[in-house]
């Protein structure tokens, strides 16, 4: 009964990265359990899945330290694959992790030598992703932050990572680049504590920066689950600030190591409502940001990729059915109680906020007024379980 | 051998809240262990202890609804205490909790009638700090979140809690009251997820509001250790801002409900960081938000305050000892690897971006180089500890 | 569409506490919002959703301290309320939390008088219990813990605790109550760390008591998630053990406050596995220990344990459709790899140990074949969603 | 000023796995940092630095698959650095976990031939342990768990579980080997969840075992960490029990990913009442299953080692110095409130029972009655803080 209508077409704009479906299966505890893949057969794969592009680090595509002949012969292959197959890159970012060089933070290094090495880096990166289409520009500071705090360098490290990034939107305006750039959060792991770890953090950054109307952010599902916050509610908060440039779907465990899994594997209510807000507003890619689990040979990891995109359009149909559902809506309807007059004075002006203080309010009806949530909760459950 | 060097003295500017050394120990399995507290019995007790001064929502020092002239005479009792010790009162805040008419939110309820008296309240609320010199108005959203998405309103929450703190600031503006707004995260407790759930989340919302330079942050120890975040990470980003407009002290596991514990016992090394953070670059009140084990009776509520001031102190001569430790600070100095030439290329310009992107770097060096972190962390460990 | 095949019926054995429907909605940070119920007619509301049976803990149903009289009163009332509807109450339990007496610990205290005092209110509890007809007997140490390790009574803790329910299984022993005990773990909340936190936990202290066959566990899905264990794997564990006198159901977010949320509100797939392993290895009754949220009135309780019960019925639904997948079943069949030989040296002899340990094994095979976990997992994600 | 009281001695039985030391600094995300260990150099380094012995999973001395003439070339080389510097080799236990095998189990896995493979492989690493003079043999079972759960297998998985530590309990006693086994649980990673996640569930999976006798447990710090519970409480049981054979000293803050820090480093005040019990309650040797951080290279690895001894050794001190303290004695003496009557009652037998029941007790002090513990814990806070 679930049919072809839960296929992923180009319209829906999934996308994932090189690294993802790539991902190897080394984990801190075990060696790989897969082979390398080759990029330009991951073009074709995700292709015949249905996706609609694909992205990359720097070294996902072209091997740290290739000569120029050879990096310029793998961007002609695997743009030949884009082509063949009508793929794009919608994004790209810079491994600024990988490279023991970065083991103390790229940007945020004390050594002033790394944070020039990571500006280089992410330059050629830039260039790079620009060359091959793409439109956004991932940072995700895997390295930047701490363990050990009495080395003194909090304050400073905020400062060198504005620094960068008020260097490298210079550039990309110096360069003409019609690039946004997203900047993703993280709260741990593989660092202590890493810098700047919500989306909100991020947001509150941004605005401390000289060029701020570049930057927007690239929320992580997983990543705001790892410190057990929600969210959609970091989400609504990205698109009340115009900030969503980018997102990230995956999901994960609260509170616990990175586990990046299939997107709604886990937590499905909380991906419906992920959907919901998505497919309300926001029409950038959607990238799936998370990998097979590491017992899978390479069919496990197509039926991943897949799994991802059909859980998508599956919910995204469930988000419009709650939208139709008219018990509900009359529920979410009655759940809001307007009051023309009060809301008058709550626009402010002396007079309003003068007669504001001194208003009678009907009190013990406010206090004794259920508002229905537990039902409406038990509709939408209803609707993710398809039974309504 | 500790002496008393430790006893607080009216300089270290040590605040409590009437609420904390009043908690009666309620909680959500048991009755209350403890009799309520008269606000003016408070001030003098603490002031005994050598605190500084005493905060209050308004409910603690005037219950809800309490006649004009009982009012009066509450304030008038209590101005009296705070004259006769000295005492100051340099913060105030709004329950918007407690009362069963905010159990949805308090500024983002649904219904516009709890939103009208949420504004009323705080009005109220803050003529009465502001009567009794308050300088700083906190902003604790308790309440406003949410444990049911599916009721969809998430994006109007946002919303209206701008429009509420716009109001309240342009109602500051009117009455030219010389009042610094700070709001207060946390992530979740009693709702299921609090909106603005962390310092970072303040600091991006703050960049929305229409007048930004009024607002900043009160981040909260153990609410960020609720989402497993460093608090001195967020203590950083508040500090690099320029928005830490207050602090509230306490102690808490990670990942757990809300403990509120005495400062410094459970995380000594990160008190340690917090407390050599606010030395260094802040000079506002330290404010103790925290209660005294509901297992306590009156003598254990003491010990308790009087605990937090001395763990403080403690830390803060720690703090001092780290700055003068010969061998930690070469060792911190040899942390940092400055390098003036790529530090010159690191200021922008087309040239500079175009030198750097071409320039030869020593990989090598900067892939095996150590940075002596287990070596420093060692050091502060055992000045933590008392045997340097 | 979903009609009634999801009705409770008194076969599916539903249990609620006259706690879980009768919660006023007090947390920590807020005052009742709703009334008192009085427990007959919790019972007939709940006869008349479907449930089958009614549990308490001593002060639910009979006020601590009530006269003789007025207890037989009470029991008398509540007992015609059983009557006339048919309910039961299989279950009762002590409520060694709420009494400010019991601050520091019950059957733990350092104060041998309370530990007296607990003992002396179980067994006058356990005679209610029995005189209600309650086969099962819950003891949750919700005071059972400490914040203060300093204080030295870790182990005598736990050597109190063994004393106690050995007494109590004396007790009942003596008494001949036809009564096994069911220990429901938590790890922390309301103090900061409560002893024998899990359900292995308390697997393992069972192994110390001296009438281990009375004793056995009741998990509670809720208190594993805030440790952020597994539910199911805890159940496994405990029917692995045979082990499993009961069961707490309802819901909460990983790594957070106690929620007591509706089952199935916001862990719909942990659920689903839930009660996949309860519809087949388990018979006893499914207990809500949950509440409906703070905002909500009386309506809202019911919707709310109509849910728990719709939920689960929903659930178990798609447990049975999981097992009638014949894709699936095929997957999960491949997914196992018997080999007779080998499972014949894996039954110990020295000789088999020896032909084992010399034994040459597919190596290669192992380290590639893939157990297409990725694809069972997305297909009953599909079930779980309805669209399978 | 602290002298040369705090250098470990062979007295203090200090050891560290050739894993610990040894740890390339590779994770999920970033390559090695530092190059791989010589095993015998190790044995000399550890030496130097005051430990007493060496631990070993198989493949860390023998690499996986090394013909027998390398083997015996390797163990001779081993054994002869163990005899030129007196150290031992007190524990010993099988990697289960790097190998692409074990991907989704090893005794645990749903493949007959990869539980054969592991039963083969941990006999034979129990022969090289035993022959390089091991006592105590340690189970990690670092891949026996699931993500899929789903795939069915979760009480099947406890059963071969069982089957397989019977039978290795089966050749341990058939070889004659003296060896004591002791399981280490895990809540989670490398695995989404793994089966036994807690001390406690492993104590009550030692009683469904045929030899349970021969089983305990090798609690780590930062495993109970990972799911918010207090070692000291685990570590507690485990005495309570009589099943404490080994331990794993390190440190993490709660609920994220496995950070394996030097020891003391986070939790000084939890590695304080660590360290009181071991000194109290425990003989067997100390070992640190820790490792550096990825930032150090190998003068941070040999200070990390270091690190760890001699945090133990001051906290050893402090936990002496909590026993002397008189005004702190006095306060836990006055914790305890003995009352000899009533202990005589709580001894079972029905006529104490009966008294007990009826025997009136003095609440209203019980109910207010302080038990002083904020002063008890501020006092432990200076102790562990050297200003006491």
């Amino acid at each position: 009964m679930s049919g072809d209508r839960y296929a992923p077409t180009r319209e829906d704009r999934f996308t994932f990265g090189l690294w993802t479906v790539g991902n190897v299966g080394r984990d801190p505890f075990g060696e790989p359990t897969r082979p390398t893949l080759d990029p330009v057969d991951t073009v074709h794969a995700l292709s015949d899945l249905g996706a609609w592009g694909v992205n990359f680090h720097d070294d996902d595509l072209v091997p740290r330290g290739a000569p120029a002949a050879e990096r310029d012969r793998i961007v002609r292959r695997f743009r030949e694959a884009l082509d063949a197959t009508g793929m794009v890159v919608p994004m790209a970012t810079t491994n600024l992790f990988a490279d023991p060089a970065f083991k103390d933070g790229a940007f945020t290094s004390a050594d002033a030598r790394v944070r020039a090495y990571a500006l280089q880096k992410t330059m050629r990166a830039m260039d790079l992703g620009v060359e091959l289409g793409a439109r956004t520009y991932v940072f995700w500071g895997g390295r930047e932050g701490s363990e050990v705090d009495g080395a003194g360098k909090l304050l400073d490290g905020l400062g060198w990572y504005r620094d960068a990034l008020n260097y490298l939107a210079d550039y990309a305006e110096a360069q003409g680049y019609d690039l946004r750039f997203a900047l993703e959060p993280k709260p741990n792991e593989p660092r202590g504590d890493l810098f700047l770890p919500t989306v909100g953090s991020l947001l509150g950054f941004i605005a401390t920066l000289d060029r701020p109307e570049r930057f927007g952010v690239n929320p992580e599902f997983a990543h705001e689950a790892m410190a057990g916050l929600s969210f959609p509610h970091a989400l609504a908060q990205a698109i009340d600030a115009g900030k969503l440039f980018h997102v990230d779907l995956n999901d994960q465990k609260m509170a616990r190591f990175d586990q990046d899994l299939r997107f709604g594997a886990e937590n499905a209510k909380t991906a419906l409502f992920t959907v919901a807000l998505l497919e309300k507003r926001y029409d950038g890619p959607k990238h799936f940001d998370a990998h097979a689990l590491r017992t899978e040979d390479a069919r496990g990891v197509w039926a991943f990729a897949a799994g991802c995109m059909r859980t998508y359009k599956i919910l995204a149909e469930k988000a419009r059915r709650l939208e139709e559902d008219d018990e509900l809506r009359q529920a979410i309807a009655a759940y809001r109680m307007p009051d023309a007059e009060l809301e008058g004075l709550m626009r402010f002006s002396p007079e309003n906020a003068s007669a504001l203080k001194d208003r009678s309010l009907p009190l013990d009806e406010l206090r004794t007024r259920g508002p229905g949530l537990e039902r409406i909760d038990q509709m939408v459950t209803e609707v993710l379980l398809g039974v309504r």
